[in-house]
């Protein structure tokens, strides 16, 4: 049995610090589940940016069956938020971004929170300036894009319950991405699992597919994905670079049995064998 | 989402406090999880005499399923107990059992802990002349019998792994039974969930039949029983009346969502009509 502080946005941010970025995570965080996830996340060296709330943060449970390699995941619903909490939050984010380089909003709303809410914190970000990165489900992303992201990541489960039908790729996927640039992103990025990645941007289209199908657990993935393209955004990376780089680095996060992880040695074979193809 | 202290001895004594036992809880705990389960123990009025240990204590998940009514548990390993710590333990049950009026054993040994563990401490109690009541599996149980415990209560599935094969009710039940008397203790209660309970005692032989059978969560009626005959047996109770009154308690339990509670209404009305047999 192996417990960590997790989430979508603590996986992100292992990554990021894992290649060098200075990183702080922020969100709601509360009771002894809530103490442990701070004290792990100091251990990880990244900083805790965390705002104290009433309810006691939840866990999940991911049981993996060596016999079938299958992962079962069992996800509490969290704590509910109060709405002086999530002020609180947005006075503390406000003084956060107008720090940072760039922010990664990640994950499910807990209970208690407007569902706009990640349009809100993208609005914050955006008249300050910093680029935002959005990687959300259900409605939360689709009123996370009227705040208009400067990149969203969605998967293709998060894709197909955008557009409301099944998708194939790659010409369905393309029509999905179309939408989801109308409703609010220029940029949209979708991971495709072994398909790799679909990207429709103002510069250009790409699809970028790993090297090899990679056996492992899927969980993290798509942070990978985020946290490389993030980098890849600060730095100016041309296109097909920073796809191959997500699709590498994701793939090298697929080898390791925990989400917020990636295979080093795994990440730099697998980069210069990407193949990126404009659309 | 509920959570709370749990394990087969906290069941127990959370249902022998509530039919007004003077209880007292004793075992090893540690950590984050530890200190959770001493706060919900002094929240449910038990006294807690628990040894603190390293490690962190276990947690157990158990997911039911609206739809098929079905139950899945998922139960972690639990701590390595170090040596000291077992021997702290051991003096501590000691001082623990001179002042008790009988002792019950019950559960799975946590890994570092010798596998007869349980005989040590029957042996302890039997030298203070306390009575022992043990509910335990496999080789814990199998160990523990050598011991010598008052009263021993297997379920079927126990039962049938002491034996190593499959037993139909009633006479391959009463032949497991009576190996298991062989083994070492002289009164055995075997549950078997809708057939009620099966006791072979030197005093005589009794079947103890449920009114009806009773859907809900059967986790912890096993734990509800042994409450029942641990009471019953320091107050002397003729053995059919006892046994009626552990099948209607464990059949009361079973009505409630959570172990270690039982529906006191069910209670009153399974006692009446429980169907007591002699072999």
């Amino acid at each position: 049995v192996v417990w960590r502080a997790g989430g979508k946005g603590v996986n992100v941010a292992r990554i990021l610090l894992a290649l060098g970025a200075e990183t702080a995570v922020t969100g709601l965080v509360g009771g002894v589940t809530g103490g442990m996830l701070r004290s792990d996340l100091r251990t990880a060296g990244l900083a805790d940016k965390l705002e104290e709330i009433t309810g006691d943060s939840r866990r999940t449970l991911s049981v993996f069956d060596e016999g079938t390699a299958h992962t079962a995941i069992f996800n509490e619903p969290g704590p509910t938020v109060g709405p002086r909490e999530w002020q609180r939050f947005i006075d503390r984010f406000i003084d956060l971004v107008a720090e940072a380089h760039a922010v990664v909003l990640s994950g499910s709303l807990p209970p208690g929170l407007p569902v706009n809410s990640y349009a809100v914190l993208i609005d914050v970000a955006c008249k300050l300036g910093v680029p935002t990165v959005l990687d959300a489900d259900g409605e939360a992303l689709r009123q996370g894009l009227s705040g208009h992201p400067t990149l969203v990541k969605p998967n293709l489960v998060e894709l197909e319950s955008f557009v409301g039908r099944s998708l194939r790729f790659p010409n369905d996927v393309v029509e999905g991405i179309a939408a989801m640039r109308k409703a609010g992103s220029e940029t949209v990025v979708a991971s495709l699992g072994p398909e790799g990645l679909v990207a429709v941007t103002p510069e250009g289209s790409w699809t970028a597919k790993p090297p090899e199908s990679v056996v492992g657990n899927p969980t993290g993935a798509g942070d990978a994905a985020v946290a490389a393209l993030t980098l890849g955004m600060l730095a100016g990376t041309p296109w097909p670079q920073r796809l191959a780089d997500a699709v590498a680095l994701s793939a090298a996060a697929v080898c390791m049995p925990v989400a917020g992880a990636f295979d080093a040695a795994a990440y730099r074979r697998f980069l210069p064998a990407v193949h990126v193809e404009a659309r």
